[in-house]
């Protein structure tokens, strides 16, 4: 069991980091991660390793994003530490898509898996983030 | 006021039954309740006792779940202790649907009232969960 | 950086007001703000200072309301601590409307700025509230 403080630790972490992601400042995002850090999007099997690849790949994902403001809604966060002082959090995540009338969408639901260590500076940073979208199980 | 790392645990331990019930693990959902534990379905006058009640009654809800991925949102949880050591829990609750295609619909948004119980094993239990469906005023 | 003992006061803070913007309590969510507390809609350029105007104006915005339930959801919580004691909290938000059938729509999200200080009795009060909707930037 973690510390209450750490929990809002992590929280705190999330609420900066998707600041960053939902107004597209593509530089500062990557650099809430790891030099090698990685995202892995599990259910189109693409990964992006590495700053400089995460960030030409959000650079080639603009468009998606043009006339709309992505919101990154988290819940139900796992927080667990590892005996190397890493921390695995699982979270759930909503995407709502705004519109410049308002209207809100939203994209499909994920489930997401970090891997968050700890800087020289002390700051926490994402090593790895694994994202799966939620899919209806076969019948 | 309840501690910070008593809040946090029950977030926690949301975070885990919440994983359970969205996942169809509906047997260790239940076992998430104390043995005599009950959920009422206040809007449709509905109440299981007991987790073998419980269990019967998921079993058969099943079909409406067939083709989607449930996952059950929570906010603005209130925590408080009774003399007895246990908590009465009060949240919102906003269910989303993504079927196969990625499509996202919503439940009706809820309100929750739990009452936990601290287990001899030192964990958290569920003795009664009553809900709520937000419903306008008449007017 | 908060303690989590302080940012668990603030999530319980919202939990309680929220709850009684959301069944239209108006003078009791009133006085969760200071005496001269204001509340600022940026994107519709309306500003009500004190507990008087407020209560005015979401007399007036009743009818917005009839035949469904509002529920705010926030996320992200950012909590600052200044030298003065008061706090300054950032977050998002999401507002869904429920109506009679249960059909759930929401309104355009927004980001929110609150400044909220500890009063004689302890208790927290919202000085000021900052509502910015989000909106696409330029392209």
């Amino acid at each position: 069991m973690i510390t209450a403080d750490l929990y809002v630790e992590v929280q705190t972490y999330y609420a900066n980091q998707m600041r960053l992601l939902d107004s597209l400042k593509i530089e500062e995002y990557a650099a809430t991660f790891t030099a090698d850090g990685e995202i892995v999007h599990a259910h189109r099997d693409e990964r992006a390793q590495g700053r400089e690849t995460m960030i030409a790949g959000m650079y080639a994902a603009l468009p998606r994003y043009k006339g709309v403001v992505v919101r990154h809604w988290f819940d139900h966060l796992l927080v667990e530490q590892g005996g190397d002082g890493s921390l695995t959090v699982n979270y759930y995540t909503l995407v709502s898509r705004t519109d410049a009338e308002g209207k809100v969408v939203f994209e499909p639901t994920f489930t997401v898996t970090d891997i968050l260590v700890r800087g020289d500076d002390g700051q926490l940073y994402t090593k790895s983030r694994y994202i799966e979208r939620d899919t209806p199980a076969e019948s």
